[in-house]
């Protein structure tokens, strides 16, 4: 836990509610009186709020049917798209005023969040926390609008996928915030997939390079944020914020105290497909000549495997989004000037990993998941590491029957 | 008609759309469709956009319910009330781009729209017109978020009611535009209520003064505008959005060649309600300490008049509007230290009104007025007078009789 050096001040905490916390006029109170209660703890709040409910689909609904169609222009989809959170954060302010408490909305403009200029998926470049602090300092809480920032240009843009994540946790860093607190629809990180085991455990804490391994895991935390609070060291408390149940704390690993378990849960996704390219003749560049026809056309590849040669051809073979496979193969098949000799595809395949910064610099990880995983049967199809994670590419049908044994041999549902 | 001392570059035309033109996607094409015909006459294109369709109610609901119907912070609901047209002008833009057309969106502060800080009712300090210039240069449509801008403050405001008519005709005057085009749900000024008489006809011109007058004619013209068209001379035209039939222009009378008849039209409201106080002892003060209290309760006073006394007492009567009468007489018995002897009130009233500037110096019009009434047995409950104005109060129920045979008096279906 860091502490901070806004000395002689309250302590400052970030929280941010998603969308599906603010979907009515009654998930907005419900939301106030939590963030009155955190204020009545006696600390500065700073409140990032995502769009209510579906409204940011109802504008891309809205902006479709004007374009018929057409990709709608940048810089007007991001304004557009800005106006969600200023109604969200206007909404609070008014709610908690209605209520007693001094609050004021500010938009990202407002709140000094500068960006670059790549709108849909700008960057925040800096962010000026006067006005922040002169409202907190006059005992308000402050609401910020999620997802925006100002452009030099002098026009709005929006940070894309999980922006209001990104906004909150850069926020908490230019505040010198205690932690940032983002309250969402699900109540924290889990071993695994409580879906697959009902051995799965919500984890206490996490570091944050697990957290980013295991953020498929359906925490819907963007990697942004993680990655944020990691460089600047921010603790981040993910909860629910339908439930006063405890969350989980993801902070940087090295202040705990704890004896920790090497393995911390299992990230599982449930949605791959597999292409393998036979026979490319093996010669530099031959990889980005396969994949950038791909990217041209907007296939994201994840998994990428390539085997060794020995008589001057190989196999080359990477995953793609399940519903992306017909797609990949055709761009392969017309796009290409790579040599092979077959594209072979597959579907209904999974991803299971185990993640943990303990597996780092201790060897026999890697073989106890295969033992455990051939044991119950289990076939692996492909594998790939990374320093903390270890993944195994199955069918897609031995899912839940390798998830279970990889949590009991891994002894996931004990805590530390 | 006035001539641009923009020189050496193209016409500027600004164009203000309502919030019924622009209630759907469908909307916004056929509008878009009008804005490209404008373009291509060469001219260079500010539109105004208001909120579409009940946009705007749908968010004072929001803020009703999480307020608990409480009147909602000032300086929240401005930001909140902004986004509807922040909504509109983006659709536009992209709607036009997908047509191949080149637009540009600007919110308020992006047109340099800066008002005082009243917030609710702002009115327009100065606009610095540099960007929406820069814009224009390079050849694009400027679509500009009406009914907001931007206070000293770093606050947003809006304008209050009819704030993007407001909006159109200042940014006319700033950016030295040839004339404002209002496109509404009417399709003109007419002469009278068409509902009250099938004579009625529309106007092909009227000037200010005459229009602030026939400001209750129906023409969802905000006197605001009017006024600011006046002051700056600046022509304002008023025309459907659904058709193309010719509309209204209003503008300054002395450029006008045509000879112009003394009355132009007859102004209509159905909505009025009469308290009249006897009895009330005649110093100075008197007036005022029977208004004081009524406007403090909120209730607004139209038409008054108080004959001169013999006895040291008078009486004194003003109308409210219907829906008001109760309220006022409630007040006038609680809260007013003014003595008299009793309050009456009375309700089912109608006013009618001749307007005209060329009876500012012509006699014999307040004559054949109460004499047509008369002959076709109207009475004629009160009479107030302005330079350019008669008014009456009468009966509801008479009403169409009295505009009848007023229209036909006055000639007003025969065109000038």
């Amino acid at each position: 836990m860091t502490t901070s050096s806004n000395t002689g001040r309250r302590p400052v905490i970030v929280q941010k509610y998603g969308g599906s916390s603010l979907a009515s006029a009654k998930h907005i109170h419900n939301v106030a009186a939590r963030i009155q209660a955190r204020k009545d703890d006696g600390v500065d709040v700073i409140v990032v709020v995502s769009a209510m409910g579906d409204s940011t689909d109802d504008l891309i609904a809205l902006s479709d049917a004007v374009t018929h169609g057409q990709t709608p222009d940048a810089r007007e989809m991001d304004t557009l798209l800005s106006t969600g959170e200023l109604v969200s954060s206007t909404l609070m302010a008014m709610a908690l005023k209605s209520d007693g408490y001094d609050a004021i909305s500010l938009s990202g403009i407002q709140a000094g969040i500068k960006t670059d200029m790549v709108h849909g998926s700008a960057r925040i470049a800096d962010i000026k926390t006067d006005r922040i602090r002169k409202e907190l300092d006059k005992g308000r809480i402050v609401i910020v609008a999620g997802f925006q920032g100002l452009a030099e240009s002098g026009d709005i843009t929006t940070l894309g996928r999980g922006g209001s994540d990104t906004t909150a946790v850069a926020l908490a860093v230019a505040a010198e915030a205690e932690r940032c607190e983002i309250y969402t629809d699900v109540d924290g990180i889990y071993t695994t997939d409580p879906r697959l085991t009902d051995k799965a455990r919500k984890l206490a804490e996490i570091g944050f390079q697990e957290m980013l391994e295991m953020a498929v895991l359906g925490a819907k935390m963007n990697p942004r944020s993680i990655e944020l609070g990691a460089v600047y060291d921010m603790p981040v408390y993910v909860a629910s914020s339908f439930s006063y149940e405890p969350g989980t704390l993801i902070h940087g690993g090295e202040h705990t105290m704890e004896v920790r378990k090497a393995v911390t849960g299992i990230a599982v996704d449930r949605n791959v497909g597999k292409i393998t390219v036979r026979g490319v003749i093996d010669r530099p560049g031959v990889a980005a000549g396969l994949l950038q026809p791909l990217a041209d056309a907007g296939v994201s590849v994840d998994v990428i495997v390539q085997n060794a040669s020995s008589d001057g051809t190989t196999d080359f073979t990477f995953t793609v989004a399940q519903a992306s496979v017909d797609k990949a193969a055709q761009v392969l098949g017309s796009d290409s000037d790579v040599e092979y000799s077959e594209v072979v595809t597959g579907s209904d395949l999974a991803k299971v990993s185990i993640v943990g910064t303990g597996m780092e610099n201790a060897p026999g990880y890697a073989a106890k998941m295969f033992s455990t995983l051939s044991e119950v049967g289990v076939n692996i199809d492909m594998i790939t590491t990374s320093e903390i994670r270890i993944t195994t590419i199955i069918e897609k049908d031995q899912l839940q029957k390798a998830v279970q044994a990889l949590h009991d041999a891994f002894e996931l549902e004990k805590t530390e």
